[in-house]
């Protein structure tokens, strides 16, 4: 329970960097002022166990999946992409991460008063690209516009709709099973974060990861869904974030080694320079897993041959008496801490 | 077929007041971007119809509905309610106008660094009063902080989700059906714009009309559903953009009458004032139908008996042979204009 006074008095940028601070917020201001019976619709999964997107059961043997999320990314074009074409993958990947097979997407745009419309029809058109490539329908949304200095530049907030016919929720972890990640970690992160600290990297070759997971999780789905028991898109927070949620709702121990975790030597540079762990930064075309450990090997051979080179095993879940819902940092040199939820102000507006 | 020479270079306040300017702006870059097998779900309603809401097929019986809108109504406080109210309200209205019983909403809120937390408190609890009350889930959402001066306040992004048996497509209108408005029209639209003009309203008792239309919409539905060829939240651009949306969908001719057209002294007059036509301002909590004229005055009586007193016919549907797709409007001395769709900049930020 959080009382009023955990909470101060104005809004920092920590409330929406998607670590402890968040959390703590929504919960005293939402979550705690729902009752139970309005956290989700009947045996679906809304806000009673957060995840990337909600389900509706459709029919028997379906769910709807369907997501939010605003996208305030700066700047809005960045090696890699560009903030419509982050737009369209983050709620696609999200509605992925829940089992989902995207089928719709609905944009909310606001832009400000001023904004060149070359500009806006670069953005749309990015967008359109990934959701034509994908075959999902758009079937609505909203346009406004805010006078000059209300808005800076663009917003897009995105809804993801797709159908699945089993829903994958976090809390499913167990002790054994193995954490898995799809790629190179903090890649987008490490993008934003060196445009915003104005770092050169015209000479590096790192683009952001942004990217439908469309091609991974579909096959993995079809092919293992029950063996998946946890699955994210380790955006805001990044791999740490989502690795404390599921080491919370599972009330297990997570461990992971330094050794396997696939990044980049130049994100581990820029985030040696500003003092960012590259764990905290967000990834936008990564998959984190929880899988049965009687398959883990088998799964990861499977990524490779889809094209998923680097996915690997970085750690696996353990129960525990003394300690519950921590994650535990082994480094390369045999040592162990705990790697603790993003705490304060991170990089603002990194999607 | 909108070109691209009619486009002007930079996003421009009528680009976003819901009138003619951003219907030629949105085919310009979205509707015509987009192949027809992916304006919908199977035999549903995207942007092949733009309307309220799309909906889903889910069984054979039944459609999910949903809407998103973002609202960004500034001042974010007024007479009869907030952005958090408006936000809930405008979401459940949208659905309800598509035939749908809204069952679920989500919401992404973006808001600036240095924004008191007892104002996001009051907001978030007008929001979950107006969502208890209908009953319905809060399945999931998003929230981001965006750093001071990048962002207005709030702005809060709602989709709204409901369940359908029968969808209200505006194109079924035909001629001989009646228009029904629930309520006096343009009561939100004059405070919002009496409060950015600085007029002293508050000897009036003029309030927002933003209220859900459950009762209304609710009984309505199940009683009349195959008498109502179409149902719209006249939110931006007033009755005038929805009955030019309804005439140009059907390629009919709408009559309405000046003399029964339900406006307070006080909004008429805050007009005349500011030289605004009421018949342009948002309502937030009004239905404008157009009904089979065997029940229309049947189901006005209806709307008496479920509080709605001040609801009644305002107009009809026309065939013509000349004009095709035009709204007439009779005015109290017996003369006839042309009522135009909006254009131009009416008033910013005004849902």
């Amino acid at each position: 329970m959080i009382s009023k006074i955990d909470i101060p008095k104005v809004i920092t940028l920590a409330h929406g960097s998607g670590g402890i601070e968040m959390s703590r917020l929504i919960e005293y201001l939402i979550f705690s002022k729902v009752p139970d019976k309005l956290k989700k619709v009947s045996y679906g999964l809304g806000i009673d166990f957060p995840d990337d997107a909600a389900a509706i059961p459709i029919n028997e043997k379906e769910y709807l999946v369907i997501s939010v999320d605003s996208y305030t990314v700066n700047p809005i074009f960045f090696p890699g992409g560009d903030i419509g074409k982050l737009a369209a993958c983050g709620s696609i990947n999200d509605v992925l991460m829940l089992g989902g097979k995207p089928i719709a997407i609905l944009d909310s745009i606001i832009v400000e008063e001023g904004f060149p419309i070359e500009d806006l029809e670069k953005i749309i058109n990015s967008f359109m690209k990934v959701i034509q490539e994908e075959n999902i329908a758009l079937i609505g949304g909203d346009f406004k516009v805010m006078p000059r200095g209300q808005i800076d530049k663009i917003v897009i907030t995105t809804v993801g709709i797709g159908v699945a016919n089993r829903i994958i929720v976090d809390k499913n972890i167990k002790p054994g099973d193995k954490i898995i990640v799809s790629d190179y970690i903090a890649n987008h992160g490490a993008v934003i974060m060196a445009l915003q600290y104005g770092i050169d990297f015209s000479k590096s070759n790192l683009i952001s990861d942004c990217k439908p997971l469309t091609k991974l999780m579909i096959p993995l789905l079809e092919k293992y869904s029950d063996y998946i028991h946890a699955a994210r898109d380790p955006t805001r927070g990044g791999i740490a974030m989502a690795l404390n949620d599921w080491a919370k709702a599972s009330n297990t121990i997570i461990v992971i080694e330094e050794d396997k975790i696939p990044i980049r030597d130049e994100v581990k540079r820029y985030c040696e320079m500003i003092g960012i762990d590259p764990l905290y930064l967000a990834c936008e075309g990564v998959a984190l897993l929880a899988v049965d450990e009687s398959v883990a090997d088998e799964i990861v051979e499977f990524m490779h041959k889809l094209g998923f080179e680097n996915a690997g095993i970085i750690g696996e879940v353990k129960k525990s008496e003394r300690f519950k819902g921590i994650v535990l940092y082994k480094t390369s040199v045999g040592g162990f801490r705990i790697l603790e939820p993003p705490r304060g102000e991170l990089v603002p507006r990194i999607c």
